[in-house]
């Protein structure tokens, strides 16, 4: 048996509580003041991120302690946002979902191409960015959603369908770049792959949550472990993340269709210990995307003024393309749906990174693609609160308010 | 910034939702499996973690997701435990444990060493497994406690008593074994190190609780962050397991501390969402234990026959001398001190590690203290349903049961 087993704690004891107090605890303190200012405490913990990050106090860089909770986190934070959709609602904004994301992936990929293009930038750089700026981060929409009680509003559910959409989208236009990169493109494997994790996500949609109505209510009260619903649901959400994996979309599209597919069957304790391991974990998501942010962009003058381009275009271009989409259903669920689409969190980054280790782009083009992901996620919720104001003075009952963040 | 940060995920986008499922469900069917058979199912959990293991499946070798998941599942274990123990009732039997655990101490340390030293080992090495048989695992034995509603027992508290001064005692066993190892012994700073340690735990013990009576009610309701109470209690506990890293004792000593300091104050509703986070990770932590079990041992019959004297003085060595130290409390609480201090689990494991490190023990001897770890961590959960029959048979109220394993 390898040694190096225990290396990370032994090596470093402190590590973990470390990692975990100044990580927490700053998160929940820049919260605290952010709502005291009567702003969304999602921002504050995201800018707790960046100020103890390695660029202005320097008292937590990433590592890998961090990386496995906020990968945790968000999994959770969309499980438990998956609890409160059911499918059968979500079925019906379908249509409307398929158009916003297709719109909301054309127009950013094209105009970061474009932009890129007209920057002077190589070929494969320009679209790479172009790809970068596709893919919504539901994470935050949907923690500000939660936070708020909003998740049952019609635009709430055409956010998280075409979220899930816009990721296998996502999934057919990184494929098609990174082979490009790598100067082999196969389209039909392309469209096959996009195909199985198109099938996977509209299979447990649609009899995910009949399904479960069958089996949890026969087969918990038969085990004889604690919480036999809970470890059902745990078992289901690690399972569904893992196919969401192999199908070739994101883990939390898997934790997110395992949430919806138990709405309709699991009893309020299963939500409650949900909510423990959210309160721990989502701080942990939140400040780690702030932790990210590089700063030396702005060593540079012309990468500044890239940034800057390339931050209004992923912001415009985001909200005009999936606010078309949903323009059917009235102006006020499209400026929802479009503000609602415009973060771009850890996708966007991981997007980047790929693109760095396959040498296609420049580190400065890295810095400001990362750039435009914490800004656009900065953004989103103090625009969505103002979006959703109507909702919220309507007096809507939110019986159901997800305490996170 | 470094593109390695996201690394861990990205390289293996699967090896989190992969890790998660394996472990998570194969310990918790096998504890379905033990429980049906009347058998305690944190056994299964252990016995999963072997059978998944490098060893007999290969399904799953230990990786740094599956550590900082454990690492944090003890961490929550040994705080959900303190939320149910008053420091006023753990100071009462503070005389009992003290020397309960230099019993339980001074034993293991002198028998193991003997027996390395008659198996002509060198003498370094035959102190480094004495020093690997001197800390008890609390962790398995809280575990098993808990679950059964049996921590208000007197012998339960003697054994958390005794378990954080056994943590005490057990690092200046190991600094003064290092030490010696690299060949330069100060015995001044050992001491001061000690004293460091044992004045952290008793000031936190003696006023954390009454603090933490005054702090909490008034501080919690005039905070806008979402569960104030449970944000507050974990960063309390991050805090106080730091600050014990720092002391030099485990980040659980700290751990079992606040939530002792919290157990007066705090409402259902932290609890509740704790037991959410430990009925996630416990698993991560027993399963763990028996991923790192290495069978090569058995593959020269002169270890075996090592392994099992070295397995039966851990365990006699153990039971004997804590055993003696609670006599005076009559002899069933005597049997229970005895075999709830058997289990040694991760911290022996630590100590083997630290001595492979620094090139003072063999490999053959590395894979024997590992045994030891394990076997005295499985052997300890039946032997303490045996031995607290008497508690469970005559109905004492549990209500308080915490619901984990």
């Amino acid at each position: 048996m390898a040694p190096a087993a225990f290396l990370l704690s032994e090596s470093n004891p402190a590590l973990i509580p470390l990692s975990l107090l100044v990580v927490f605890g700053s998160a929940k303190l820049m919260a605290e003041v952010f709502e005291r200012l009567g702003q969304p405490g999602i921002v504050g913990q995201i800018l707790a991120g960046i100020l103890i990050g390695p660029h202005v106090l320097g008292w937590m860089a990433p590592n890998q302690v961090l990386t496995v909770l906020s990968d945790l986190g968000v999994m959770f934070l969309l499980f438990r946002v998956g609890l409160e959709v059911k499918s059968s609602e979500l079925m019906k904004v379908g249509g409307t979902a398929t158009v916003v994301a297709t719109a909301g992936v054309v127009l950013p990929f094209f105009l970061g191409w474009g932009i890129m293009a007209l920057w002077g930038a190589p070929g494969i750089e320009a679209i790479f960015t172009g790809a970068a700026m596709v893919a919504t981060s539901v994470g935050i929409t949907a923690e500000v959603l939660a936070s708020k009680g909003l998740l049952t509003e019609r635009a709430s559910r055409i956010i998280l369908g075409a979220a899930v959409i816009d990721d296998v989208l996502g999934l057919l236009v990184l494929g098609l770049v990174s082979s490009m990169a790598r100067g082999s493109v196969n389209l039909l494997e392309l469209f096959l792959t996009a195909a199985i994790a198109l099938a996977f996500a509209i299979i447990v949609a649609r009899w995910g949550s009949r399904a479960m109505v069958r089996v949890v209510p026969r087969v918990s009260p038969r085990l004889n472990v604690s919480e036999a619903e809970f470890t059902l649901a745990l078992g289901l959400l690690f399972g569904l993340s893992l196919l969401a994996v192999y199908a070739g979309v994101a883990a939390i599209v898997g934790a997110f269709l395992a949430g919806m597919a138990l709405s309709e069957t699991v009893e309020q304790r299963v939500r409650d210990l949900s909510s423990g391991v959210t309160e721990l974990l989502v701080p942990f998501f939140l400040a780690g995307l702030g932790l990210h942010l590089d700063l030396t962009v702005f060593a540079n003058r012309g990468t500044v003024l890239l940034a800057v381009l390339i931050l209004a275009a992923a912001i415009i271009s985001k909200f005009i393309g999936c606010g078309l989409g949903a323009l059917p259903l009235g102006r006020t669920d499209a400026i929802r749906v479009g503000v609602g689409m415009i973060p771009r969190g850890e996708v966007g980054m991981v997007v980047a990174q790929i693109g760095l280790g396959l040498g296609v782009i420049a580190q400065s083009v890295y810095g400001t693609i990362v750039f435009m992901s914490v800004a656009t996620t900065l953004i989103a919720p103090p625009l969505l609160t103002w979006a959703y104001r109507g909702a919220a003075k309507r007096g809507e009952p939110a019986e159901e308010v997800i305490r996170i963040g």
